[in-house]
C-alpha cells in the first residue's frame, strides 16, 4: 500500500509555514491593491512568492517570465527548499542555458492558488487566522495572470522580452498574450492548449474525487483538524502521472519487468517496476504539495477556454497581436496532443501573428518539456536569439 | 463528492449472498475435485456460477463459450439480478443475434475471483465461515480458464464450436486456445492482447491503490467489520472508465458542456457533464461489484503474459493449432490498441493457424466491443456462419 511508504516524519504545518513565509522573494499587496477575481471577489490582502535569476538591464527590456505547470512552483533553477532537489527547469534556465540568465532577467512567480508562497488555500485567511481551505475563492488562469501582471508592475517591468511555460504554464502564456498583448514581445507556449479537453477534465475530476474521498480531507479543513489527506492525494498523483508519460516511454523504462525479483509474488505487493515507480511518485508528491491547491489548480485548468471569452472565435483572442510566437508540441504527448498546438497556430495565423511551430519527435510524452530534450533546447535558444536581435538586445557572448 | 451520491440503501451483505448463492445456475465441486492454481494451491471446494442460453444439440457440437471482461459476469443476455438492467452483451447474444441462441448453446461462467457466484474473495471461506477477503489466493487467467474447462467437463462438452470474449474475456479466449487447442473449433479474441502493457498495469495499480487507500477497506475484511470501501472503489472505476472510452468519444458525448447550467459555478460541484457522467459510473459500479474482486481480477490481467509460458516465443503458444481465429480490434481503442491484435495475428500466422483479422473504424474506444457496432456484429455473424458450415452445423434459417 501507498500508506506504508508515506513518510511519517512529514509535518503538514511545514507546508502551512511555506505558504505564508516562503523560502523565496515575496511581494505583499495590501487592502488597497486587491486582486479582482473572475468569481466576482476582490482578494485582499494577498501575496506573491517568486524567484528571480540574472539582472534586469538598464532599459528594463530583458525580462523573461516563466510560468509553472500544475505542480510546479517558483523554484525554477535553485535547490527546492522543501524537497532539496534541483529546480524543475534547470536544464532550460540558468547561465548558458537556452533561457540564459547571463543575458535575461528571469522571473518566476508561484501561481495564485498554489502552496509555495503565493496566496492559496493553504495560506492563512486574515479574517480567521486559519488556513483558507475551501473558503478560498475558486480561481481561473486569468486570475493567475492578472496577479502576475501586478507583480511585474511592482518590479517596474512594463514589457516582457519573452515568456515561456509548458502545460498549465502554456495556458498562462496564451492568456497573457490575449490579455496584455502589448506587454509581451515574444512568447513560447509549450505542450499546451487554449482549452482543456473532456478527457483531461475527466482525469482531473478523478484526481479531485480521490482527494475528496479521503476521510482525512475533512472538507478541506485538514490543517485545523490535524489530519492530512495524503493517501487520496498520492493516488490522484499516481493517476495523473500516467497521463504525463506515454505508453512507449513506460514500455521502454519498465516493460513488464519485476521489481527486485524474478517471478510474481502472487500478492498485491508492487511486483512490477512500474507499480513501484508510480507509488514513489505519489508518495513524494504528497510531501511537497497541498491537497486543496491540487483541487483549485486542476479546476482552473478545467475552466480554461480562451475562445469562450471571444465569442467562441479563438483568432479574435490574438487579433493584430504584436507578439512573436514559437509554439512547441511533442509527438507522444496525448494529454496536450499536437492537434491542440496546431489549433493555436491556426488561430495565430488567422490573427495575423508572427508564429513558428515545431513538433518534436520523442517518446517521452507530455513530460518531455521538463526533460533532457536537446531539440527543445535548440529551438528555444534559436527563437530567443532571433527575438533578442529584433528587440535590440546585445548578442550572446561566444 | 462521490460520497453524497452513493446510495445509502445498498447493503454489502446482499453481494455476499450473491457470491455464495447466485441468481443463476451453479455447479459445486467438492474436496475430490480441486482447482489447481498457478500460485501452487489447490482450491477446494469451489463453485462456478454460470448461465446458459439455447439448447445443446444431440452431437454436443454447437456450444459457444462466452468469456466476460473485468467487471462483467455470467448475465450476458438476461436481466441482471442485482442492477435489474439488461445483460451486458444482449446486442451480440440472443435469438437471431450474431451469436444466435436459436442455433448455438451459449455458456457463460462467472470467472474465478469474481463476485457473482463463482468462488472469489467475497465467497464464504469454508474453513472460517467468513468471506475469504485477502486470504483468497491470487489467481491468474490460466486459473480462470482451468475452472471453465472443469465446467465444460461437467456439462459434457468435449469440444466448443466457438468462443468469444473482449478485453479480459479475450485473454481467456487466447489462453483457452493455447491450453486446450483440441477443444476449440473456432475463436473470437476481441479488443485484447497476449500481455498487459506497462501503461495498463499502471492504470490498474492506481485503481488498486485507490481501493486500498480507503480506510473502510480494512485490509480486505470489510464484510466482517461492517464497512464498505465504496469511495475508493468508485474512484478506481472512474479512472478506469476513462481508459475504456476515447478522447474523441468523450468530446462527441460531452465536449466542455456544463451540467444543468450555462456558466461555471466556481465551486467543486460537477460543473461539466463529463464529471457528472463519471461520478455516476463510479457510484453505480459500487452497487454491483466487490472491491476485493476488483483487486484480484486486475491482478490476474496484469500477470497475463502468454508468451512467457512458451520461452518468450508467442507463436509457440499456437503451434499447429487446429482452431480457426477471427481477431478483432477497434481503431480508437488505446487500452488494447490494434498493434496488440496485430501481434496476435502475426503469432497465429507463424503458428500456421487459420486466421482472419478485422480492425473496425470507430471513435468509441475500447468499450466499442460492448456497444451498438453494426460492423462488429456483421463480422462475428459472418465468421460463425463460415465456421458452422465447416463444422457441419445446420445452416441458419432465412
Amino acid at each position: 500500500m501507498v500508506e506504508a511508504e508515506l513518510s511519517v516524519a512529514f509535518d503538514p504545518a511545514d507546508r502551512a509555514r511555506e505558504a505564508d513565509n516562503p523560502h523565496s522573494l515575496v511581494v505583499r499587496f495590501g487592502m488597497d491593491k486587491p486582486l479582482t477575481l473572475d468569481a466576482g471577489i476582490d482578494l485582499a490582502p494577498f501575496q506573491i512568492g517568486y524567484q528571480t535569476y540574472g539582472t534586469l538591464n538598464a532599459e528594463r527590456s530583458n525580462a523573461v517570465l516563466i510560468c509553472h505547470a500544475l505542480t510546479g512552483d517558483q523554484h525554477v533553477a535553485n535547490l527546492h527548499p522543501v524537497t532539496q532537489k534541483p529546480g524543475w527547469w534547470e536544464t532550460m534556465v540558468g547561465p548558458g542555458r537556452p533561457i540564459d540568465t547571463e543575458r535575461y532577467f528571469v522571473v518566476c512567480p508561484n501561481v495564485v492558488g498554489g502552496c509555495m508562497g503565493t496566496t492559496g488555500p493553504a495560506s492563512t485567511n486574515p479574517k480567521t487566522g486559519m488556513p483558507w481551505g475551501l473558503d478560498f475563492p475558486v480561481i481561473t488562469i486569468r486570475d493567475i495572470v492578472r496577479a502576475q501582471a501586478m507583480l511585474l508592475d511592482h518590479l517596474g517591468i512594463a514589457s516582457l522580452f519573452s515568456m515561456a511555460g509548458g502545460s498549465m504554464g502554456g495556458m498562462q502564456v496564451l492568456q497573457w498574450c490575449a490579455s496584455y498583448p502589448r506587454r509581451v514581445f515574444s512568447a513560447l507556449p509549450i505542450a499546451t492548449s487554449t482549452r482543456h479537453s473532456a478527457q483531461n477534465i475527466a482525469f482531473h475530476e478523478v484526481g479531485r474525487q480521490s482527494v475528496m474521498a479521503d476521510p482525512e480531507w475533512r472538507h478541506g479543513r485538514y490543517f485545523a483538524e490535524g489530519t492530512n489527506p495524503r493517501r487520496g492525494l498520492a493516488v490522484a498523483r499516481m493517476g495523473n502521472h500516467i497521463t504525463y508519460l506515454s505508453d512507449a516511454a513506460l514500455h521502454r523504462k519498465f516493460g513488464r519487468r519485476f521489481q527486485d525479483r524474478d517471478n510474481p509474488t502472487f500478492s498485491f505487493d508492487a511486483d512490477f517496476q512500474v507499480e513501484s515507480y508510480l507509488r514513489h511518485q505519489g508518495v513524494s508528491f504528497v510531501e511537497r504539495f497541498d491537497a486543496n491547491s491540487y483541487l483549485y489548480l486542476t479546476r482552473a485548468m478545467d475552466y480554461f477556454d480562451l475562445a469562450a471569452d471571444y465569442d467562441g472565435v479563438l483568432a479574435n483572442a490574438f487579433k493584430d497581436t504584436p507578439t512573436r510566437f514559437c509554439v512547441i508540441s511533442f509527438t507522444s504527448d496525448w494529454l496536450f496532443p499536437t492537434s491542440d498546438s496546431r489549433a493555436i497556430v491556426h488561430a495565430l495565423n488567422a490573427g495575423g501573428a508572427r508564429v513558428s511551430f515545431a513538433e518534436i519527435v520523442t517518446d517521452k510524452g507530455h513530460d518531455a518539456f521538463l526533460l533532457e530534450e536537446p531539440k527543445l533546447f535548440a529551438i528555444v535558444r534559436g527563437f530567443l536569439e532571433g527575438a533578442a536581435k529584433a528587440r535590440g538586445l546585445p548578442a550572446a557572448r561566444r
